[in-house]
């Protein structure tokens, strides 16, 4: 069976070494809190602002704007070498677990991807080198969620398929 | 609804604050690679020979040992401030989706606290301060999973609402 990782780096066509490639620098000191602030509001800006795919921002109806701008950047501070902003207010990133509510299928995560991939061009002061290694970063990542969002189905066959509770397969 | 981090807060009785203060000095570089390694090999050299509570042994049955000391050794490290090992090989930690396979009940999760305790304690030249700033951290997070164990239960009673069970409380 193929793991969580195995089946984000078929799928993104990023390798792991590529998408963790944000750790060989760090980013957070390079580029500073600001311009993670200002990524994140340009992201959901156009996220929120989506009148081309309705289902996508659809996806987000229930989410308050601010909020969702917070989320992201205090885990992009924290993974990318800052201060552990999002740990501190919410404890561990546990990012499949926290994207449950949300369908986060193939095309859900292109869709995400597309609109990262223009905040992170029309942001001013993000180097070419760290939109690279960020895209790689966002791009693994993405699909590290789609095959997370799998494990929702599978685990819901379990107690149906035998109609009570035999003991999960592990 | 409580969040994650409210139930991890109540059941551990540690608030985040506290279970976050292995961020507030560099774990890793006070104590080193080693150390992190002794105390992981401590920890499940005690889990596996627990012959005292059999059903707790059992839920490591299906892992190897020495596989179960790297994972977590280099998780620890990573988040303690030390090189990122754990998602260069494996990918992000998702730390709820990643122990899916496991029952972690609040009474594994007391088992496990009390291994870690006595590995701590045992370890050599982990100083006071680390040992209750990593015991709050680990206790924290062990309640952490606790509810993230739930989330298995309320996902599998929706496909089953009309064959059996009561439907899933949001």
């Amino acid at each position: 069976m193929q793991t969580l990782q195995e089946k984000a780096s078929q799928w993104s066509g990023v390798d792991t070494a590529d998408a963790f490639a944000i750790d060989d620098t760090n980013m957070f000191q390079k580029l500073g809190l600001q311009i993670f602030i200002n990524l994140s509001t340009n992201f959901y800006t156009r996220v929120y602002d989506d009148e081309e795919e309705e289902w996508f921002r659809s996806i987000f109806s229930n989410s308050k704007k601010e909020e969702a701008i917070q989320n992201q950047y205090e885990f992009f501070v924290q993974r990318m070498g800052g201060p552990p902003l999002y740990s501190q207010r919410k404890g561990h990133p546990a990012l499949i677990a926290r994207h449950r509510p949300f369908p986060v299928t193939h095309q859900a995560a292109e869709r995400w991807l597309y609109h990262m991939e223009k905040a992170l061009e029309s942001t001013p002061d993000i180097d070419a080198d760290s939109r690279v290694k960020m895209m790689n970063f966002f791009r693994h990542t993405a699909f590290f969620l789609v095959a997370g969002d799998e494990l929702k189905t599978q685990k819901q066959q379990i107690p149906c398929k035998h109609a009570a509770s035999k003991p999960a397969e592990s």
